[in-house]
């Protein structure tokens, strides 16, 4: 019906050929169901709910951990122990404001197929994953009714957003009860062109900061009487913008340093201004450390003599998730189902990864293409869902079955 | 009564010594009936009218060249010619905004004695030098009835504002019918501490300029798909802040560069921005011009690779007013009532000196003192406006009676 449908492999499921199409549209119908649902951090939009419906009905024990305005869901299927792991999939079901409307071809929250591909907020951050995820443990449960092991899901409608009362909150929930979790799966896209040919297997840290550089306004005609701010600031932004902060690792790319603002205004042609503004962000690799970034930056300002005050923000701490059963199991389903040798990276953004690290032993991202995430026109490519469910399929199978049984 | 009066020079104008107090609050009237009426520019909030009676009393022929929404006055009195020259006073009757009401002491327009001081906005630029400069021409003319050469006014309401529909087009009447003006003399305040202490023979030129700088925004996870314009421009923003542009000669100081503005913003902290924006103002001696600080600034931006787009305005040529009677003659009646060396200088902002230049053979500007004007509480001392005016009156003495008689 597709094109890009043409030349798929066979998606082999739990079911037989004939009923794959069932399950394609199944994916298809679910993505459309929960891009409709507009969920704009941090509401989840009544996605929450229908995701819940489904898991019920196929033996998850459900339960809410919402906190403040978020809404956070628990699910778990079967038990765990030492012979049996527990694989937890991770998900939001929030997603970023569609900005200016005037640059989407389709309405933001009505899913639209065109050439292949589901059109709509959210469709490839993150719910295309979520309606993969959600059949891929349909078929499994189907095929596999007597499974051992955990299956888990973690959802949030808070991971756009200050990621505080989301999977952070549900994370520590389950420390304190003790849960155990072996393995966890983040759908986060992280496809660069081919599905599977890159996935996260840790995230670089995050920090946050403000400078404000106080000057002496004066009139432009008396410079002997003024301090322009500006001016006294180019040195350290220069400086920040052209260091380079540390070499790359095996799987991290050097320390980045990115301003998103400056801003010293007086409002007039012939008066300078008072005060600087800068705020930047810092994606640190654990070559580098929150300390080490904030002592640089505020010894380098003082040493430039700058009348400077600085705000500081440790957003995220950097995770990364060692070879082990996990890792090598990706590397190995992506090889057999894709033949795409998949590249172990650490970059992009932050993700709700560095929470569940603390609780689960081994976490790695695989999902669909990120080329459109946050922006206009937000898309996916239906077979490339269709092969992600597959994916998400015989990871548990490997995981949960293969070696257990 | 006022502490400042005590040792005051005699002021010896055309009056008996029992009538210089009535001089002097004929000025102190006067400065005030000006202050009054909040003139912000482009309105001159009736200034010119009270003037222009005053002038008119005293055998002034007078008329408006007023343009768009600015009223601007020409008045002339006597006739010039090879022996007897033409001496014009000029001066504008607009202000600046009072600002932020709060920080002023007492009410902007209503003008208030304190201290030996006149409190209002306009009270030194330049509402005091038209006071002393009517009352010093009143009594020249009550000394010197039938004194030989021309007095003229120049006053426009444009002064502080765009300065187009001002003096510039008194100027350019003026050239049209010939008018022969040989000396000129601006009542900006340029005194630094103590009355005389520095005229200014000239002004620097000044350019406005604005600098758009287009980057690629990102996400700041994917460094390497964006090209931040922040971090673009530093390099050109700290060279040019650093540059020494050319070395001070006799009477000017060095170019100097002031960015009054810069803004880059994406919104978001994870997002960098599309674009730059900054504004500047050059203040340039006779040892640069408009094209060579223009095609250094494109060529740097050019060598440096950005994406720039210019916006110039050449807002103001420098002038100079050489050695010749008027600045010697300046010089001289300073220091004999005095007993300061006049400083010769170009500093501070810009001027109606450069069109006044363009019609005037020679040029020099001399008034109060300059520390607190365009500020809340602005002020003039009033034992400085009468010697202000006495030092108007010598001047007037010395180049149309003295050495013409």
């Amino acid at each position: 019906m597709f094109k890009s449908f043409r030349g798929l492999p066979d998606l082999p499921y739990a079911v037989a050929p004939r009923e794959q199409a069932k399950y394609q549209s199944a994916i298809l119908e679910l993505a459309q169901e929960l891009i409709k649902r507009p969920s704009i951090t941090p509401s989840d939009g009544g996605c929450t709910e229908l995701l819940l419906s489904r898991l019920e009905s196929i033996g998850f024990v459900t339960e809410y951990l919402n906190k403040n305005e978020v809404t956070n869901l628990w699910a778990k299927r079967g038990d765990s122990g030492d012979k049996h792991p527990s694989l937890v999939f991770s998900g939001h079901t929030d997603v970023v404001p569609p900005g200016q409307n005037a640059k989407w071809e389709t309405e933001p929250f009505m899913p639209t197929i065109k050439d292949g591909y589901i059109y709509g907020r959210g469709a490839s951050d993150m719910k295309g994953s979520l309606a993969a995820m959600i059949v891929a443990v349909e078929s499994f449960v189907k095929k596999y009714p007597q499974h051992k092991g955990a299956i888990g899901f973690m959802l949030t409608s808070d991971e756009e957003g200050e990621a505080i009362d989301g999977t952070q909150h549900i994370v520590q929930s389950l420390q304190a009860r003790h849960e155990v979790v072996d393995y966890a799966i983040v759908g986060e896209p992280t496809t660069d062109k081919q599905l599977g040919d890159s996935i996260r297997i840790g995230r670089r840290g995050s920090i946050n900061g403000t400078i404000t550089i106080q000057g002496k306004q004066g009139h432009v005609g008396y410079p002997e009487q003024l301090s322009n701010p500006i001016h006294n600031a180019s040195k350290l932004i220069h400086k920040l913008a052209t260091k380079r902060w540390d070499m790359p690792s095996r799987y991290f790319p050097s320390t980045s340093f990115q301003l998103v603002k400056v801003h010293s205004e007086s409002g007039a042609m012939n008066v300078t201004p008072a005060a600087l503004e800068m705020v930047f962000n810092f994606r640190y690799s654990p070559r580098n450390s929150f300390d080490k970034i904030k002592s640089y930056v505020e010894k380098k300002a003082h040493k430039y003599g700058l009348e400077a005050k600085f705000a500081w923000e440790h957003e995220a701490s950097p995770y990364l998730t060692r070879r082990g059963r996990l890792r090598k199991t990706v590397q190995k389903v992506i090889q057999q189902e894709t033949q795409i040798k998949t590249k172990l990276t650490t970059g992009g953004g932050i993700s709700d990864g560095r929470y569940i690290k603390q609780l689960a032993k081994q976490v790695i991202e695989l999902g669909p293409c990120n080329k459109t995430i946050h922006q206009a026109n937000e898309r996916v490519s239906i077979s490339e869902l269709n092969r992600l469910c597959h994916l998400y399929f015989r990871l548990l199978e490997e995981l949960l079955i293969k070696n257990n049984s």
